[in-house]
């Protein structure tokens, strides 16, 4: 996308990749995140993993908002993308209980103040108590918030977890093979646990969403939220302003902001049970963050075909974002996650069974597409209008 | 100190102390570190700490001097300052091994290239080899490196350490008391572990060693490197460019812009030391970092008057900054360690051991001050010049 490109990111991260390629890449070569031995409890039964993800440029939208609005309450949501970040991955390796997390947050202190940080911890603390009510332990013990005014325009909220883990409750991504199905769980509507709509856009992509829905004006009114060095021309090029109500959506009273800053949901609720009840039948999960419907390409134990043909209509956020910015479906499935965060590779007979579970929290759950044999790794995805193959 | 303030940075952090008022703040109220109970191995006799810290502002500096010079290598450096900016402060609570670390390193793609990721994690790896040859184990266990030029001007380089320690070889600052000496060791100079000269600046206070020392027209020529919102004023207020010799200096060859980088020395082949021969005899451990010389108020264990008399001479570095932005002794001692980065409160009669170790490993150390008692928590510090009280 060149669009993205232009704006200095890129969905598929080449050059960290290029950085990262001497370092001790783990035990298990496709689980989604690195797992290390038990240096924590010196066990040949455990491993450790520590992972660190954030908020992104989420944390932008939040600060427009505020500013916009007055509303503070936004930066919880911004709290829940840092912490959703890091323990979804978590739960790709099958980790969904007894994680520590703490926070590394960095701040220009000019422009945000003592009580937007408030906001943030508070979030933090909140969305632990929550995720506890469903028997997924996290333990926030604290973390570093720095004034570095000369380096950060505005906020940048990260977070890192820590968490100890038997091998035998691991899922690696190594069962994934051909004759698999995928059951993908949808990012958009409202799940039982959570208090409000949600309009699957998570944490990833936001550059680009931020940019192709709000309006010229932001970039004058808030030279802050950007890097003065763009293109004018990739610069808030959508026709949004935040307080306007989001059209064609149903959502009484929902605007342009809060379904931009929809705090990504986690899957942990459903995943646990399905951890704790189905482990056997997981053969690998993929967090769709980061390189959007692709992501699942880095992780294949092996050459084979990845087909997803039945994966749902694409929520109405994604549908918006590619009315402003004209980019061809292919780009935007590797960048947004089009309506799945969360796939969950089986055996055709055990879909059901997982669908259901996923169902039982109102959350949407379908059998997305499936693995084929092939004599290299590839990607199709079969839309009614078109076949994207990457 | 006002231009402190302007600037838009605090040496004594009071709105993040606010903001994390509610936080669970751990087992040992006057710990260096906050620590927990033994979330990840569930045994009584053990705890786990987890920290964040990062290199700060200091990132810029080897931005600027990277820029103008095309020594790439200075990245190293920045690499080296975040990981002891955490290791120095576990020291402090008497972890010194069996460490697990990730980083979090936020880039303007524009900016930053690939190859400079490479440095700073190819200098982290490198460090961490480096220590291991000292018995300090520390498994590098990954990352996330994120592409967000709208937050990040530059670069921010942070990172995270967990451990998990037994209860029985915890410094938990409980025994600081009346009667106390405190040996302070050196932050300048060159270690025996040390390739090169030191000048002891660390990573505090950069922000304001940055802005006092450098000349006006980095402002003009690297924008980037500051926020545009600070009062001209205060920015690049100083007379030297970093390539420059530094006036003063006996090193040969020695320029600005590489005793500004001077990568943070770790006290970790010390402290170890220290902690298994010594474990008794050691009543409290302060890593002077942010708050300089009065850091260690926030942790003494009752009231008392802690009194510094027999500090070193500030190093070079220092009184350049204090020369180029006429700031009292009283706010230099704020808001830079001046001299002494590690201090070791003991016994009298247990000084003289501790010097030894320390001299072992080429670094200066003496008794600087002692431990009497008050009705409140009280520091002064004694110049040849002043007596300076907080």
């Amino acid at each position: 996308m060149s669009l993205y490109s232009e704006r200095g990111v890129s969905s598929q991260k080449e050059e960290v990749h290029a950085a990262i390629k001497n370092l001790d890449s783990g035990l298990y070569p496709y689980a989604f995140c690195k797992i290390f031995p038990d240096y924590m409890g010196k066990d040949s039964g455990w491993v450790n993993v520590m992972h660190a993800d954030g908020a992104g440029t989420k944390s932008i939208l939040a600060y427009l908002y505020w500013k916009e609005t007055g509303d503070i309450s936004v930066w919880k949501g911004i709290a829940q993308d840092a912490i959703v970040m890091n323990l979804d991955d978590l739960l790709c390796v099958g980790i969904c209980d007894d994680i520590i997390f703490n926070s590394t947050i960095d701040r220009n202190k000019l422009l945000i103040p003592g009580a937007v940080l408030e906001q943030v911890i508070e979030g933090s603390r909140e969305m632990f108590e929550t995720l506890k009510k469903f028997g997924i332990n996290i333990s926030y013990l604290g973390g570093e918030t720095a004034d570095v005014g000369d380096v950060v325009r505005t906020i940048a909220v990260n977070g890192t977890m820590t968490a100890r883990w038997p091998k035998s409750k691991l899922i690696t991504n190594q069962k994934i093979s051909p004759g698999d199905v995928i059951v993908g769980l949808a990012s958009d509507g409202q799940a039982s646990y959570e208090t409000q709509y949600n309009s699957g856009i998570g944490s990833n992509g936001l550059t680009s969403a931020r940019h192709d829905m709000l309006k010229k004006s932001y970039a004058d009114e808030f030279p802050e939220s950007l890097d003065p060095n763009l293109n004018h021309k990739v610069v808030y090029i959508g026709p949004y302003s935040l307080t306007q109500e989001v059209p064609g959506s149903t959502i009484p009273g929902l605007n342009i902001g809060k379904f931009l800053l929809s705090p990504t949901r986690t899957f942990a609720p459903v995943m646990k049970k399905l951890l704790e009840e189905h482990f056997d039948n997981i053969h690998g999960l993929i967090h769709s963050s980061g390189g959007g419907q692709t992501k699942c390409m880095k992780y294949l134990p092996g050459n084979m075909k990845v087909i997803k043909d039945n994966l749902f209509e694409p929520p109405l956020i994604f549908k918006l974002i590619q009315q402003s910015n004209g980019s061809s479906s292919k780009e935007m499935y590797e960048v947004f996650n089009m309506g799945i965060r969360m796939e969950i590779f089986t055996n055709p007979q055990h879909a059901d069974e997982i669908i259901k579970v996923a169902n039982s929290f109102n959350i949407e759950a379908r059998v997305i597409g499936r693995v084929e044999g092939s004599s290299r790794k590839e990607l199709h995805i079969i839309t009614p209008k078109e076949v994207i193959t990457y």
